[in-house]
């Protein structure tokens, strides 16, 4: 096994920093699963070795998130832009659907869905820059919408709901689809309210090239005639995630990440109820600082800042390249912002310890008071 | 690192064996390739890390390949069913293809194809049940196809082109595409006649989840409308397939194996050459022995035997599972036949050395003493 040694922290979007104890158990296994004689990465998907591997991530996730049975887990390939294609090819039956833009990644969504379906704009958030959420009650949602797209965490704006929104109330009967990506796993979902969920692995739960897909049972078999067999969610859901060769690699290390997750606590709360009490401590800390400072700035508004992205600014933005170069000196690693955004930004999702975000507020601070 | 002990032979038809020192060094990077302080899994697709993985990873599997300029290598997700339906969406125009059916995969991929377009048989081996290969000479090419597809081994029934047809021989100007998932980088590609070809890592090259296209510049840009952006070819080359987040780890462990190959020789041959030489060398040991026992039987046409693939019979099947029963005791895993063939299969790609069919065929011969 790997020596231990103190890690840099890792405020990286995505694909992004994952718990230690999982990175040492998939070194650990590496050659030999669980005296198989054969590497996870060696294992047919259809043996029993890795049939038990998706079976517990699958039951292991359905614990953790709470996931009701009427809902399938679908373990896929494509990401988040993938699922752009895919969600409208599964469930827009060629009709309308409606999306509420609120940054970077609805506006990718709505423009991919105009391929399959009429995509409207229920509401948006352009004019403020997506620095605010729209109002819920002031969408403008079609009487015969196939689906409602929010984006529920904007990873380059950082941008949150912090409750989903309720469709019955807002006086529409259509499922609510949303792309969950950036902060699955770091609180409770509440499933009434969703249709389907999807998210690419690379922030909160694994490797990259691993989606997950969670979608109740009656949006099944509605498929467009176009929509590829691998990516037809009723075939996906009618093989088990085994239409194709599943990305077994990721399944493994999401389902080691499934069993951390499992196993934190937070007094008397455990699994995601526990981790969103932490992520709720890791963002105060960062957001209090930056707004107790005259050198910093975040730009979103208060009621819709995202607990895991945080996009930053420094006020004299010509010392960005000497508080990066400084940052990574100090172990604090992937600050510099999206590019459409500039700035900085650091993710602070599942994987990053209260620690690290110490780490980084201790250095903000102290960049500060030596430049100020 | 593990400890270092011999490992059973792993005969699976994919996911399959890996070098093991690929898996050695994958273990011993996990939580810091290179001094990065990071996991491959935990960077940034877009920092200078991955980047450079990125790059020598393509420009490797470029050399190893001895791929043309006018070739784009792109790196994208799905798998071979993936790609079913991704090669006619971005291929086809909407007008006619011509398939060679030549085993199960390419009964998928025509299948597949006709959601997209006129997909015509060329040629067919159904009637001698896959185990011989249709005479190119007596292929019915269409004079307006909009390329022709052909599945260059096929994995399940154990049949392979050992060379390319030759379309412009055969009076077509179509592009030839291959589906060689199962013997990529297994022996050289006479590019000259290839327009693409595709394939899932799984079997040579690296984990499932990491899908391998080389296309050629000419073929870019007609993707039909509906084709997704993130599988649209000319999307992920403008983008260096970074369009969505790349399979990172994938293409880390495929870069990792691209190197283990081109290290390796034969007398004066190295990488893919020296690979060909060994290749069918263990093939020849193995069907040699199938041919001189009257307890084993192999059902494919001698001129065409894949090289990767060895599909075998006990002629009394009633021995199968004290067979399976007695090779896993005997550290040999995972040769059980794919249940629309039955019987056993033997996958002997290019990590699998002669040492593991040398003990293949010693447990055959003692079996078949044993039994006889």
């Amino acid at each position: 096994m790997p020596a231990a040694i103190q890690r840099p922290y890792n405020f990286s979007a995505g694909p992004a920093a994952m718990p230690e104890t999982v990175l040492q158990r998939a070194a650990l296994e590496m050659l030999d699963w669980r005296g198989s004689g054969m590497s996870v990465m060696e294992m047919s998907h259809r043996g029993k070795e890795f049939g038990a591997i998706l079976t517990q991530a699958e039951a292991d996730l359905r614990t953790l998130l709470a996931v009701p049975a009427h809902f399938h887990i679908l373990f896929m390939q494509g990401g988040g832009i993938g699922e752009n294609a895919i969600v409208p090819m599964n469930l827009s039956r060629g009709t309308c659907a409606d999306f509420v833009i609120t940054g970077s990644w609805s506006v990718k969504s709505h423009k991919e869905a105009q391929r399959y379906c009429n995509a409207r704009v229920a509401a948006s958030n352009a004019e403020s820059h997506h620095t605010q959420l729209p109002d819920p009650t002031h969408w403008k949602l079609s009487k015969d919408a196939s689906y409602v797209h929010v984006c529920t965490n904007e990873t380059i704006n950082g941008i949150e709901f912090h409750a989903l929104p309720d469709l019955v109330a807002l006086g529409s009967d259509a499922p609510l689809v949303i792309d969950f990506s950036s902060h699955v796993a770091s609180r409770p979902v509440d499933w009434r309210r969703v249709g389907l969920a999807f998210g690419g692995a690379q922030k909160n739960l694994g490797p990259a090239g691993l989606t997950l897909v969670i979608v109740r049972d009656d949006l099944l078999g509605q498929a467009l005639e176009i929509c590829p067999s691998a990516f037809n969610y009723k075939t996906v859901a009618d093989n088990h995630s085994m239409y194709n060769t599943p990305p077994t690699w990721g399944i493994y290390v999401a389902g080691l990440t499934f069993q951390w997750l499992l196993q934190q606590t937070e007094g008397v709360l455990t699994g995601v109820a526990a981790m969103e009490q932490r992520n709720i401590a890791k963002a105060k800390l960062l957001y209090d600082f930056i707004d107790g400072s005259a050198f910093y700035e975040n730009r979103i508004a208060i009621d819709c800042r995202s607990r895991m992205n945080v996009p930053f600014f420094l006020r004299d933005e010509c010392r960005n390249e000497v508080f990066l170069a400084g940052a990574r000196g100090a172990g604090l690693l992937q600050l510099k912002g999206h590019k459409s955004v500039g700035g900085m930004r650091a993710s602070i999702y599942n994987a990053m310890p209260l620690a690290g975000v110490q780490a980084l507020v201790g250095y903000m601070r102290e960049f500060e008071r030596l430049h100020s």
